[in-house]
């Protein structure tokens, strides 16, 4: 009997499998079953990036016994290597272990890695990764007279032969310091090479052996800036940061700072320049926080709206604050990183999701790549809440998408005791149905008002003012205690407790939440700027479900920053978005920074998103007829017209209603401040 | 009978013919068959670039008689165009004008117009025209909300439609601006389109309709800078000039410029900064001598010797001076003009040649383009003496080259009476058989100096030196007057004649060409320089025909400025190039130069000599072990060990050599200076 000729090779955890000779290097096979297992040295176990392991035991659903006997001993590559760098026990380079009989081999999972991510919110488990950038070592050989090819030509060949790439070519301000390179690296150079453009290109080159290789994910919004510095080869998340947009000082909202353009000479630079200074100094934050080399930061993926798209470029926004909305482009920016300001190295690449329309920008486009409600079977709804709302609806069957101003209500802004979310803020409250006094939860500090530690908690921080999701929750419980009306109307006090915490202010009245310094109310004028706000969302989401078609949803994603703090409840005690089972409207974190994690880790995604944006049915809300009354019904709480049983059943409103109309006029016990000073 | 459902159309000059459909456009079939039409506007009868004539008669040759009764009556576009513009009589717009029954068209040669070239040594008559920028005209809609791609996209998308191109990108530089020229050209704009990259890209864009499109064909020598300014779409040279190499002052020759280099820090910015800064100092001077726009310079071509070739692109010499001469890069260059440092629009193209080895740059390769001896059928050598001698080999199956160090002797240097070819300059020559008195032609002045108005003509000029061919044709002279022996010994005074134009130097004889002052004599040491010099270029001549096993030459082409000026006789004399027929000797004037235009115009032509380049043997003359002894043997004049029959037949040298043989030792008349003073 003659020994098996070839024999079966099976990866885990991806189950792909096919037969090979025996001798057939394990990465071969890996690479030939589209296995991605990752290699910067071309096979010569020098890198240790494409190590593997045996599963060993029987294995019923393929029919063998894997054991170690699967796979040739050590050789020459390995020991070298372990020597040298250390090889866990079990674990193998698939470049020089070769097929020797069937095998379960077991592709340890780099996205692990990936796992020890630094905010909550930032997390790049189970991305794909077929990353922009791909470092390619190489060993040249010296140049010799009787081959006249030039060092870079020589480089490229060598490259293109060994990792099985073609037309590649060389950015030019590398050539100047090329040859210097090869020979301070003894012929022995890391080229990273992008693949994202027409031909690949080497953008940068090391002396010897490098793995390191990152870049950035950057969330540009009107109000924050967010990025995480991420290892392009594992997918880790380094460090993160965030940062004011300074263009706040030129106007806070999108429309001021159109015009301001419009009105200064020199206003494009100004405000081009404070957000790309800005950025820079994050890019600067985000390299001191995690040790790595502004060298190797070699890709960056920015979203944003549309506004704030073009002013990062430098491009004028004039067109895009008046119909017909015309942008500069709406496909993908491919651009070098220094072109656009950034103090990167010269060969550090940029890509900028496309965008959808004149007002739904890269940034919806992110949030679509990172919620894919396309892949959902139900009528799905993402609302991307900030200075603007960014309307993702899938009624099962098409994309719709669209914007609508809300400006920065819901930021804190706006209102009389509103402010950012930061320490001091009030996030969450609740009023006491008997008394009206209020018990609540500042950031910074655990405990509620009314809990032992509290005044020790915000001693530092004190308590400064009522942020984004506050002002939501405050609003919707003067409405539950029915100091509030159904338009909106803050009623005057019917009773001692309401007369306790309702005081005058001109014509209107307002509510006490809290006594003290700074003296915390919430005015008729800043109900109405949350009513104003929450209307634009809404009438933008009903519009949206007109088109879709669409009377109910199966499930509301809230995307951003404010969208993760608020309580989906109260969202839609409020009306900001449509009557749904509230176990089905989550929070989803900042989908948009998301998003540009995934276009930053992945080709393919990059590919996938620019697909779907042409697939998006894109409304205009402010030219639809439709939008006027969508508006004015929406400014009832929670709507004059829509009925949100769902939301009535959560909060049992109709029972509560009916207790106080029971309870008539009737004053209750002078409510007492339950704040222990 | 019904009415004919095609006719056959035939182009002239080319002859290419087809039959095509009643009404169809003579542009269209034009462009069916491969012929070249030029158009802007894309078939919209605005930009006139496509007229056309019909050849009125019979042509038995394809069996028709054709006139004007074959193409459509003058239509709206015509008549528009007419008006405005102007139209010759018999001439046609073939965007407008369709077939109506079987004709003869003659596309007007467009090159033609290159034929009134400003130099005789640049002529772009009859070379192949499809330049890397294509100027396309486009009319697009205005933006609508309800097609929210961006602008910029939407005049890809045209222009990718009409002008029939796939994935057209638009340069990062020109999104700022994009916008506001859309706007200014109301919606009419023309794109210069690059389409010699991995993709094409407009690279600049106009309002409205623009015909101009202009380009730099540039030779950067050792000693001097020469450019034209040439109309792209014609191939009319527009404006030439030149300028010595300011690099002069760091070394005259290239190996005292790599010394810089190497030893001083600054030493590579200092030699980069003076070629950049001269070029575009010849880019003012071009552009104000033509009138052309510099917003409209969008392509240049830099041909330059490997060690300037470096310089200009900022790269280090020093790994060329020195073996294994390990080149940067030696395939073809594409950067950004303005990347490299010069003072052109951020779109404007730049293409380097391929080098072909070590010491064989771009400058070899533009000879090889321009004079293509890999077409003839007799073994051809091609010289370009400069500092550097180029030298190429066809044997009939395989080009050869190489490069000798030259040094600058035939440029005038290194020798006491030596000067560049400037006016003043003896540049021809010939002794008195009899009285060994010189008569002489210097740059400038028509007349001989022993003709009337010779005096009258030097009066600003003076005479002040002698030039390279000078050099070469009194050197030729002394040794058929027979004071020169084989061996290059300028020999003792052996009767009056002689005495009187001899005069001691030390231990060796000088000849005195002239009195005055200067008084410009030849000495030993300045023979030495030049048999240094010519050794140095037929060794390596020598070295190549072994290569090539080739015995005797069909033809020689000598290339060059000093080429063009040195009298191909006196060459075979001196023994700077082997023995061949005199009238197979030519100059083809600035072939490196010739050949930069033919790849400015063409991209066609680029990729031919790409491919060329890739074929050609290339020897390095200084390793070779032959070298030495052809460089001994070529110390004689003519040589040592090769006959040069051809050469002593036609200067009678056998019967002159036995004639002063004769003549012995006894002294002839004493020679009186025949210049009239």
């Amino acid at each position: 009997m003659t020994a098996p000729q070839d024999a079966l090779l099976v990866f885990q955890p991806s189950g792909r499998k096919g037969r090979f000779p025996i001798g057939t290097p394990i990465l071969d096979a890996a690479r030939e079953l589209g296995v991605y297992v990752e290699s910067v040295c071309g096979g010569r176990g020098i890198c240790g990036k494409c190590q593997v392991s045996v599963a060993s035991g029987k294995f019923a659903k393929f029919g063998i016994e894997s054991s170690e006997e699967g796979l040739s001993p050590k050789g020459f590559k390995e020991e070298r290597y372990d020597e040298k760098r250390g090889l866990e026990p079990g674990m193998r380079l698939s470049c020089s272990a070769t097929l020797q009989g069937d095998i379960v081999i077991d592709i340890p999972d780099a996205f692990r890695v990936a796992g020890q991510t630094i905010r909550k919110d930032a997390n790049t488990v189970g991305m794909l990764r077929d990353p922009a950038i791909r470092l390619c070592y190489v060993e040249l050989d010296e140049p010799d007279m009787h081959n006249p090819m030039g060092d870079g030509d020589r480089l490229c060949r060598a490259i293109e032969q060994q990792f099985d790439l073609e037309q590649l070519e060389i950015q030019h301000h590398l050539k100047a310091e090329l040859q210097k390179i090869l020979r301070r690296g003894k012929w022995e150079v890391t080229a990273a090479v992008h693949l994202d453009g027409a031909r690949p290109q080497i953008v940068a080159l090391y002396e010897g052996l490098s793995d390191e290789m990152s870049g950035i994910a950057v969330d540009i919004g009107s109000t924050t800036i967010a990025a995480h510095l991420t290892d392009l080869s594992t997918g880790e998340i380094l460090a993160s940061a965030g940062v004011a947009n300074p263009q706040i000082r030129f106007g806070e909202d999108l429309m001021s700072r159109v015009s301001y353009v419009m009105m200064n000479d020199r206003g494009l630079d100004d405000l081009n320049k404070a957000v790309v200074d800005a950025v820079n100094s994050l890019i600067g934050q985000l390299l001191d926080m995690s040790g790595r080399k502004r060298s190797h930061l070699l890709d960056c993926v920015f979203v944003a709206n549309p506004v704030m798209h073009h002013l990062f470029l430098g491009w004028d926004p004039t067109e895009i604050g008046q119909a017909p909305f015309a942008l500069v482009q709406s496909s993908p920016v491919h651009v070098a990183a220094h072109e656009i300001g950034l103090d990167l190295p010269k060969g550090t690449q940029t890509y900028l999701l496309p965008l959808i329309a004149g007002h739904v920008g890269a940034d919806a486009a992110a949030v679509l790549l990172a919620e894919r409600p396309q892949e959902n079977t139900e009528p799905t709804l993402i609302v991307d809440v900030g200075t603007n709302a960014e309307i993702a609806l899938w009624n099962g069957t098409q994309l719709f998408a669209a914007s609508s101003p809300t400006g920065p209500a819901f930021e804190g802004a706006e209102t009389s005791c509103g402010q950012r979310a930061a320490p001091g803020a009030i996030e969450r409250i609740r009023i006491n149905r008997d008394d009206l006094t209020c018990r609540y939860k500042v950031i910074g500090t655990e405990q509620w008002s009314d809990e032992d530690g509290f005044v020790e908690g915000v001693q530092t921080t004190g308590v400064t003012g009522i942020c984004g999701s506050g002002i939501i929750e405050i609003i919707g419980e003067m409405r539950l205690a029915g100091i509030l009306t159904d338009d909106g109307i803050i009623r005057a006090p019917q009773n001692e407790a309401e007369q306790a915490v309702l005081i005058e202010h001109g014509r209107t009245w307002s509510f006490v939440v809290r006594e003290g310094t700074p003296r915390l109310v919430v005015t008729q004028n800043d109900v109405r700027a949350i009513q104003l706000a929450k209307a634009a969302l809404y009438a933008g989401v009903k519009l949206l479900m007109d088109k879709a078609e669409l009377q109910t949803l199966g499930e509301i994603k809230l995307a951003g920053a404010f969208g993760s703090y608020i309580d989906p409840a109260y969202a839609m005690l409020l009306g900001l978005v449509p009557d749904c089972t509230v176990e089905n409207v989550r929070a989803v974190g900042n989908a948009a920074g998301q998003g540009a994690l995934r276009a930053l880790l992945s080709r393919g995604e990059r590919r996938s998103i620019e697909e779907t944006a042409l697939t998006v049915t894109k409304i205009e809300t402010a030219l639809e007829p439709a939008f006027q009354q969508h508006f004015v019904d929406a400014m009832g709480i929670p709507n004059s017209v829509d009925a949100f049983p769902l939301t009535r059943a959560h909060f049992d409103m109709d029972a509560f209603v009916k207790k106080t109309a029971e309870a008539g006029e009737k004053p209750k016990r002078r409510g007492r401040r339950r704040e222990r000073r």
